[in-house]
């Protein structure tokens, strides 16, 4: 990066060509020596790996030997997207700064879906004033007006900032950017940002930008700070692509998994019960049911273990897990075996009997009325035995318990509940496991982000030979699981470790062997795959399951993630056939992740209408009339013994009603039964998707049905739309 | 209590005769009017329904009217064994006096199973002793000498107390029985005790006495007091009973759940995950998984709705539901959606910024003291949007949780969050739902008694007309479900309320209602029942299953109780065929009660050895040698294919040690393979019972396994002794 513009530096293009060029020669002059049509659709450069300004000295980012690597961007590459939206939102921002006065700029990145800025300002910003705001940004694009970077010192980029009236700029080069002597602006007419790049040559390759809504947010995300208004916008090189995008938008509001699980009496949040608190109500339980049953049959028959655990554990276990304290931020408090409020009670009486020292008191005294908690007034000073019994209290004080955020060291802890031997190995134990972390309140979201979510957990403990098998199992347990689901979508992350850092646990050949048995594994399975070195946990490389649904939406799912660091930290060990003891790896994986999230999940991707194998309601039988209640009853008990989830309609009606309600109500079959068909025993079968299927014996029916299940068929769920938006979901977790 | 004993009083005997006698005759003074053998034979008096002494006036107890009704209680009554073993606390206590010096004695009651008494001694009583001081017993009884009772002012009986050095009796007379103008006294030869009584005659009726134990206890059960040593002891009319009661303890011991359960891995406590937290090691775990199958297939085809909930609730939802503060000794204590640590550190970067005032850190800086948090050196006053930040932050802090007690509050809210109509009830919301009570460390029992416990519970939401009919149900339910493991020796009480208070919810309607209901329900049943008038929760009728197991202790197994209460103080409502909206009636029931104490009643029950439904290994393949290793794993397959739970034996050795280590490990078959069965296609099978079954090909013996569990078979834990020793596990909880 240090290379002056004036030496001359040789550019390699991606043909293999080299040319020597002089430093201040930009990408885009390189583009423009090829072909002009090829300079008016540059967007970015790649430049040894890192995309930059396509108006930037090549000199300027070229390594010490004086030479780089270059690939032109056009907008048929998926970086180029990135660079565009980044240009789009300080477009949008100038265009909010000449309808609005008094604009203080906070950040402005972009989204997988697009990109949105911050801004504090006294007026509040309407969805109404979008149209106004999108005329400017009409304006701003039709003058093609360039992007310019230029650099300044810090005290001059922090005059120059607050010469502008941007103090949250000013803040963020005094605090954030304290360790830089320099600091990158970029120009667009009469709006210059603070901003790192890289930007589009000019605002005039913006052909489709939309602003999408208004919500509030926080300075540097910080609850307690600043509030400030954030607008959602999206860009694309090609109105057809926004067209599309938007309606993808459209079609994921339809199938809300809060308005769809309210609507199907799927599950509810109670604020009583507590914010990120699912209770599961009876339709959604019986999904959730379906899908653990089917999971538990799976895990038993490939030789997996059941265990339960309980909901806490000691902070101790945490400790030692290395959980606790580093993660606390993200878990609920640690709670006590006595009540704080309780403790100062007993406190409280002794107090009055006279048994603690008067500093004692000054101190109780305070911490009660931070907790609410009344003493009354001391009276002498303590004695020795009474100190005693403070210190009593003091330890069960330190009693403490979290609520477990992770299952991983219960497992733990029953590996190590009796001796192990090689021969046990490989010991797969599997529990639904109910885990609790305190999610800011604002990314709270229906089912896909909770604070109290079960996984599909296990962990296998084996030894390094068997990683490579046991590792090849996950992948085609995962893989049977997401397509028992009609999730056949997918691609793999297999997350490797940085070659050049030194952060990893476990020896060197052991992540030689493991990096190599992961990635032997997934070449043969003939899985679409891709690598990332430097993405691994420091524990251990994993692989993630990124599926699409039927909107083109992508989710991470699936995860298999190996652990050399636990094994160590809880000391674990068995007896090899050496008579030595070793210790073993273990594997942390989950095919659906979470339960909650996944069937948030799959209420999107099925928009409700769940296939037969996990559905709620599987079949309700009509009576054509009151006359035929009888007879509707008989057969739903026949359903019923046949294990099919039934209902009937009693209500008073006409039976086209009830075809619509059941319609309405997704449910996937519909028996029809009038005196014709009491008289034969037969019913007439209609298909939520395919309508009339005619009259047939009910043991037909039931055939059917049964078939459709047991081959857990999935019939629904083709979508259209193939733009890519990414899952706005809980991030992947690491053990 | 109060008819001078001067006066003549009108005694009622059972025959329905009245005789008159002088205030100062005894029951005793009536049975040798009725004859000496009698009189030898009477061990107390039932009075008006209380138990007295035998040698009290009866004018003393007869009531305004100057009549008493009196029973005179030989040994064959079961009111009797209690007031003998009351006498042999008191005739230990004395033995233990001559024993050791300074004994101080606090208190000695009885027990289901025998009596104890606490004692404060600076010498620790061992059980070498107990030979010595059982010798002493035998001469106290030997002597035969009377018990005699008298009364004595407050004044003067802590007066006594003081010259005895009773110290404890004190204690007890100035706080216990600060109420009370007079004290009753016991003698007997040098021995006396503050004591209610009542007492046998004389010591010579103890005709088998055992001291059993020795162990540590507080002076009125504050883990935070004095601490004494009791001794545990039991007593009966005869050897034979005596000889039987020890032979059924030892069977106990031998039976014991924590021994067994270690022994056969399956549950372990770990510290560090915390005491009463059960870990269901595999083997349990499949235990349970077989218990809950059976139990969820089950409700699912009698009309229930599966629902899940998570493990915390708000406090706010517990206030509602009465349980906090109202059971927060039984309760973790509260836990807050940021951890307190968490908000004395924000406090203190603000504290450091200058923007807390002074009296503000004073508090924190205590309250950080009584956390183990360190706060740096506050700086200036305080402004007024950072009380902002604090108000902001109290708020979060205030965000409290409890780890849930109880399921119900969760249930109601499930029931409230949907509109609900006569059409959708009974409405039936069933869940595996792990609660947590903390029980006293002292109370702790492997699985029996624990701070984490599944209940098998569900609540039935219903009119009040269709109690009856959910009662019946929920009868039929517990017995198919205790009849399933094999329990049919029990009998059900129904607890009923007590006429004369008025601390019931609920209309008198409803009550007599419900209760006639629920006790035509058990005489058309012809359950073996008793009622129990009194003993129904405030908030509706109940009955509990007592069950006895095979060697003969009796557990308080499945429940069910109605609820007027809840759905009052949720307003829960639903809209009637009138339009209207009504209140439903409440039902909560547990068949098992919890799956923790259900398995460890069924570990000790069975001996370990679980009927084939429920065991975690059903077969094991025992190859002759290694040679048919091959053949004994394709055996193997073919059993786990047809759902079997099997394993192989691949270890060196002959086979009379590998049938031995599975009769140790308590497998219900084995299959032997050799050469000779791998030519046929056969198994030798054999019964970890019957012993050898000879050899037969591989689909006979599974259709013979299969059949066993599909019948849920239960051939074992048949048991001999018939004592009562009743459980000592949980209390009966109510919701």
């Amino acid at each position: 990066m240090s290379t002056a513009s004036a030496q001359n530096i040789d550019v390699r293009l991606p043909d293999g060509t080299t040319h020597s060029h002089p430093g201040d020669t930009t990408a885009m002059d390189v583009a423009r020596g090829i072909s002009d049509g090829l300079a008016r659709a540059v967007v970015a450069a790649e430049v040894d790996g890192k995309i930059v300004d396509s108006f930037r000295p090549l000199g300027e980012v070229a390594g010490e030997d004086g030479s780089v690597s270059l690939k032109l961007l056009t907008s048929r590459d998926s970086d180029a997207l990135d660079v565009l939206r980044h240009s789009a939102a300080h477009v949008m921002a100038r265009a909010i700064m000449r309808v609005y006065d008094g604009v203080s700029l906070a950040f402005g990145p972009t989204t997988s879906g697009g990109f949105y800025y911050d801004f504090d300002l006294s007026e509040k910003i309407s969805e109404d004033d979008f149209p106004k705001i999108e005329a400017e940004i009409k304006k701003i694009i039709k003058a093609k007006e360039p992007f310019e970077r230029f650099v300044l010192e810090r005290d001059e980029a922090r005059k120059l900032c607050d010469d502008l009236d941007q103090d949250l700029k000013v803040e963020h080069i005094d605090t954030g950017l304290s360790d830089q002597s320099t600091v990158s602006f970029y120009r667009q007419g009469e709006f210059v940002d603070l901003c790192r790049g890289p930007h589009i040559p000019h605002a005039g390759m913006i052909k489709a930008i939309k602003l999408l809504s208004v919500a509030g947010a926080y300075w540097k995300g910080d609850a307690s700070g600043r509030q400030l208004q954030r607008v959602y916008g999206t860009a694309f090189f090609d109105k057809k692509e926004l067209a599309a995008y938007l309606e993808q938008l459209e079609e994921a509001r339809r199938r809300d998994h809060r308005v769809l699980g309210k609507q199907h009496g799927l599950f509810a949040i109670n604020p009583d019960v507590g914010q990120g608190l699912c209770l599961w109500l009876p339709k959604g339980a019986r999904v959730r049911v379906a899908l653990e049953d089917f999971l538990r049959k799976e895990l038993l028959s490939r030789g997996y273990d059941p265990v339960y655990s309980p909901h806490i554990g000691r902070v101790e276990l945490y400790e030692t897990s290395g959980h606790f304290p580093y993660y606390r931020d993200s878990q609920f408090a640690p709670l006590f075996g006595t009540e704080v409020g309780g403790l100062l009670d007993a406190w409280s009486s002794r107090l009055s009997e006279g048994n603690l020292s008067s500093d004692d008191e000054d101190k109780l005294m305070a911490a009660a009325e931070v907790f609410g908690v009344k003493l009354p007034q001391y009276k002498a000073s303590a004695a020795a035995d009474a100190k005693q019994k403070v210190l009593h209290d003091w330890q069960l004080a330190h009693e403490r318990y979290l609520l477990k955020p992770m299952n991983c060291p219960h497992h733990c802890q029953i590996f190590a509940a009796q001796p192990r031997s090689y021969r046990q190995l490989p010991l797969r134990l599997f529990e639904f496991g109910t885990v609790y972390r305190h999610e800011q309140t604002g990314e709270l979201n229906g089912m896909m982000r909770v604070r109290g979510l079960t996984q599909d957990d296990a962990h296998i403990f084996c030894t390094a030979e068997q990683v490579e098998e046991e590792f090849r199992a996950t992948i085609d347990l995962t893989k049977f699981v997401l397509e028992s689901v009609g999730l056949e979508d997918y691609r793999v992350q297999l997350s490797l470790r940085d070659p050049d850092s030194s952060k990893y646990v476990g020896s060197e050949s052991n992540w030689d062997h493991a990096e190599s048995a992961l990635r032997g594994v997934l070449q043969h399975s003939g899985l679409d795959f891709n690598e990332e070195p430097g993405e691994a946990a420091f524990y251990g490389p994993k692989a993630d399951f990124m599926v699409r649904d039927c909107i083109g939406r992508s989710w991470q799912l699936g995860t298999v993630q190996l652990d050399y660091n636990l094994p160590q930290r809880f000391k674990l060990e068995y007896k090899g056939s050496d008579n030595a003891t070793h210790q073993p790896v273990m594997i942390h994986r989950a095919p659906f992740g979470s339960l909650e999230r996944f069937t948030g999940m799959l209420v999107e991707h099925f928009a409700g209408a769940f296939p037969m194998w996990l559905s709620p309601e599987q079949i309700r039988v009509l009576p054509l009339s009151d006359k035929s209640l009888d007879y509707a009853v008989a057969v739903a008990k026949q359903f019923d013994e046949a294990g099919l989830k039934v209902t009937v309609d009693s209500h008073d009606g006409k039976v086209q009603a009830k075809i619509r309600n059941a319609q309405l109500d997704l449910v996937n079959y519909m028996a029809v039964v009038g005196p014709k068909e009491a008289e034969k025993g037969h019913v007439a079968l209609r298909d939520r998707i395919d309508g009339d299927l005619g009259s047939m014996p009910i043991a037909e029916a039931i055939a059917r049905l049964t078939d459709e299940i047991k081959n857990r068929t999935v019939r629904q769920a083709v979508g259209s739309s193939s733009v890519s938006i990414a899952d706005s979901g809980e991030t992947s977790h690491e053990y």
